[in-house]
């Protein structure tokens, strides 16, 4: 051992540390307000100043940029104050969505920032970067992140947002619940100072989303939050493309491994998936038999299915948009507070989509020969959200299914199945680029902005399924990195990837089953019409919903 | 495609499907108990009765068996029930820890039962499953077992416990909140019933774990729950051998890769570790360099590192009897509420230990020549809990820190980090058993008990290294299963894994650095003694407490 000049016993510590000072801190930063607020209640117009001795110079600060919900209020808030006093805060972001997010650095009131998404300033970000106006954290999924607040990243302040407080500072979130919970929840057991934006102050509250007794300060909003309505597609960019891959998904895939339990990716592929089902699903027989359970957004394109009976349960990472009175009058279906609207909870949702559904689905921009995919690209640091946490086959997981121990190839005793991860791509993307490539252009963006990996989305050794518009390869079905490449390019069409496989090899693939063309599965590619959605826009989907559904303006055209 | 003789529009469908069946459910469920109760109270001594109305035969029911907190009162009430009335019930119990338990399957009010751990009950259950009196549904860890509450697995009615509650049934929860809130969640926010059981109805509560909008009933228990002191280790019984491999983790693992953030099992064997830290770590020089946060109960054990500033965070799945007013009085390292009161959380704690942290490091009973574990021996169901969890790499982590990038071993341009899962393991068990084995007992137990897969806790492939008396593997180096036998057996000493290697080989594997025996990491086996822990019992424990731990009475022995 090291040379011990002596062992430290109790007796020879000083006893002079304090074990209050998170307290201590937190207590007097309170009564230096305690003249300017209204017991819990700030001001709204004294925010600004308020903020100033609330926090200080260096504070690790987590700010709900949420998903969808932002604390816009607050986020402006402390863009306007004095970088002389707030200066060099360390900011948690989940998701950078606001211009105001990097004003933050531009002014120099923070310095540091740790974030999960940064998709509407990723560019900006990039730039930033490079220029030295921030300093770069780590980029995590979003439940990596929340699991940091609890560890190494634990906040001194926690700035979110909710619908409505009472007066002892209850919450109600509305069906925009997401992560507020889990933000405030590491802020107010550990000495943290919580302060919330309402849209409103009430006496009585629809139900609790927050006990007042995590919440120190309430302040009413000039305006309601900034609410994104991030998961609505409208059916009529649907290709007839994309409903060839729905077909195969829905036969290749759903029918063939029995999955009852499943994600949806947000693109106009699963869309497509989601109103093929009481339609072509139905003419197969397949109601009741898949897809009964989902870990999902409200997605407006999944009424149809709802409203014919093919949907038990949907549990949700956060709210929709316009979708409010729908789910309020389907609660047998979604999960709904007493009062009836939604209560989404990011956090368990994440939980619950990583450990108790049978597959993922998505999609991305580029993908490698081992199938390897990522949606970065040049010159953007847009993060990864909940994706890898979805799609990747989580080595914790004990419990069987049907779809899962479909997925066991070998007679090994130790064998066990595997979550489906399936990606839906086709061979080209807009403007002729091919998806499939030699080389990620992650490994660019990992050396460009200095990165410690690489950001790759899904990596290949997880994905069980790839779809293009050539048909589906069964990559959990190969056994070494050769035959998986073979099968991938069987169905790479004419990109660098596929070009490497001959005719009779591909008739060889067939034939073992690691690869299936339309035909294989008795789909016929001329029967792939946009006359097969169950809803062709988004005013037939307000129809199936008897009105229910309430698109925001822009995906109105009537 | 299939025969579509017509697509269903939603003109055709018929409008008579109700869409509030449970929500009526639970209305007309409410009604029946109406004049029984008083308000949301179920008076003590009619809760049989009134449990007969709001359950009905069938029903899926969660019941709080908690790792440590166990809604005994209700679980005992639940097996007086009438099977006549209450019957094939769908018990959703994360851990089968009381003999009532099992009883409601015995008596035949219940029928199948989803579950997580079974310790107490392993052999008792076993033998039930053997004789029919009990239909499996599938072992979980605890967190894919929360997740499926949301998904599959959604509960008709929630029976847990809480520490007090108000008139409107507002929860406080105490130390143990644990996995309490996110089983309420689950009932309350699909229209199923939560029934609370509370040790005391009081007008203020200290704090609100639980908002009383999420709560039907609250019934005042006949006598406090049941807590466990689970993780409560009492270093007398820690050996100079578990010293030696606590030196060579601290040395070998923590020190090497930098370890700051980690998650202990609860054996002797990382009980040493936390002993030594304030004596052999500190001759090293080590504070405020390695194991800076955890994951992790309330560990007596910690309390000398706490004592001697080596700790500045600890978030806990749940509370430990004796903690309580240690834990207050350390607010600057737990999380506690306003109250001073530790808050737990298992279900963020197990996030947080899976995503955010830097190490796992556990024991076992067994160990095949990959470095598969598993604690099942023949005869018990005793069930997973959350070491699979803790125990793996998680794929979804996209963050790094310096340990975890320190596990990467390849030029490849998409390598990755791992998380670091360390076993600690006699190459002997008590009676002379072998550790290492050529074949896993959970093979066997796996077709005694008709299981989908064999109950392996952690696979090889995740282990990056393994720890016995005679040295460090360090398996996270290997490039191939032929390289990780090696490995592992230069360690294993004379059992059938340990007898295949050559002293020439060993030699080798040690220079290149695959193995290290003590005396590469400068230590001396002699000097491997128990004068080294920091406390070498309770009393020395509560000493260091300066009094404010106080042991259950089984741990004193003054």
């Amino acid at each position: 051992m090291g040379e011990i000049r002596r062992l430290v016993t109790k007796q020879e510590l000083t006893n002079t540390r304090s074990w209050t000072t998170r307290l201590d801190a937190k207590k007097s930063r309170i009564e230096s307000v305690k003249k300017l607020v209204d017991g819990m209640i700030i001001p709204t117009d004294r925010i600004v100043e308020i903020l100033e001795r609330l926090l200080q110079a260096s504070d690790r600060v987590v700010l709900e940029g949420n998903n969808q919900k932002q604390a816009s209020f607050l986020s402006k808030a402390l863009s306007q104050a004095d970088p002389q006093i707030l200066h060099d805060l360390h900011m948690i972001i989940p998701s950078i969505s606001r211009p105001e997010h990097l004003d933050l650095f531009e002014y120099g009131i923070a310095k540091k920032v740790d974030f999960s998404y940064a998709g509407p300033q990723s560019l900006r970000m990039a730039q930033m970067l490079e220029d030295g106006q921030l300093t770069m954290g780590e980029i995590h999924t979003y439940i990596e992140l929340y699991g940091r607040l609890f560890i190494d990243l634990i906040p001194s302040v926690a700035l979110v947002a909710a619908d409505k407080a009472d007066q002892n500072g209850n919450l109600y979130t509305g069906p925009n619940t997401e992560e507020t919970p889990t933000l405030i929840e590491a802020a107010a057991f550990r000495d943290g100072i919580v302060i919330v934006q309402v849209n409103e102050l009430t006496d009585e509250l629809p139900r609790v989303d927050v006990p007042g007794s995590w919440v120190d300060f309430i302040v009413v909003a000039d305006q309601p939050y900034e609410l994104e309505p991030l998961f609505t597609r409208d059916p009529r960019h649907i290709t007839d493309i994309q409903i060839l891959q729905a077909m195969m998904v829905i036969r290749g895939i759903y029918e063939k491994h029995q999955v009852q339990s499943l994600n949806h990716g947000i693109g106009y592929n699963t869309a497509a998936i989601e109103l093929l089902l009481p339609t072509y699903g139905e003419s197969w027989g397949l109601k009741g038999k898949i897809c009964k359970h989902w870990a999902l957004n409200p997605h407006p394109t999944l009424i149809p299915a709802i409203e014919s009976g093919w949907v038990e349960s949907v549990h949700c990472f956060g709210g929709e948009v316009g979708m409010e009175k729908y789910v309020e009058a389907r609660r047998d279906v979604f999960f709904t507070g007493p009062d009836g609207s939604l209560r989404s909870n990011r956090t368990l949702c994440q939980l619950a989509g990583q450990y108790a559904v049978d597959l993922f689905i998505g999609s991305s921009l580029q993908m490698d020969h081992e199938a390897n995919s990522s949606t970065v690209t040049r010159g953007r640091l847009a993060g990864y959200g909940g994706a890898p946490n979805m799609g990747h086959n989580p080595g914790g997981r004990r419990h069987s299914s049907p779809a899962w121990l479909n997925m066991m190839t070998t007679e090994d005793p130790l064998v066990r199945g595997k979550k489906l991860v399936v990606q839906v791509v086709e061979t080209f993307q807009n403007g002729n680029k091919p998806v499939f490539v030699d080389s990620l252009d992650a490994i660019d963006v990992k050396k460009d902005s200095n990165l410690a990996v690489a950001p790759v989305m899904i990596y290949g050794e997880d994905v069980t399924h790839v779809v293009t518009e050539e048909g589906i390869a069964y990559l959990y079905k190969t056994d070494s990195i050769e035959r998986r490449r073979e099968a991938l390019s069987a169905i790479a069409g004419v990109t660098p990837v596929g070009l490497k496989q001959s005719s009779a090899r591909i008739e060889q693939l067939r034939r073992e089953g690691l690869i299936a063309y339309p035909e294989d599965l008795q789909i016929r590619r001329t029967d792939a019409k946009r006359s097969l959605l169950a809803a062709k826009n988004i005013e037939e989907i307000v129809e199936w919903s008897d009105g229910l559904y309430e698109p925001p303006a822009k995906f109105r055209s009537w």
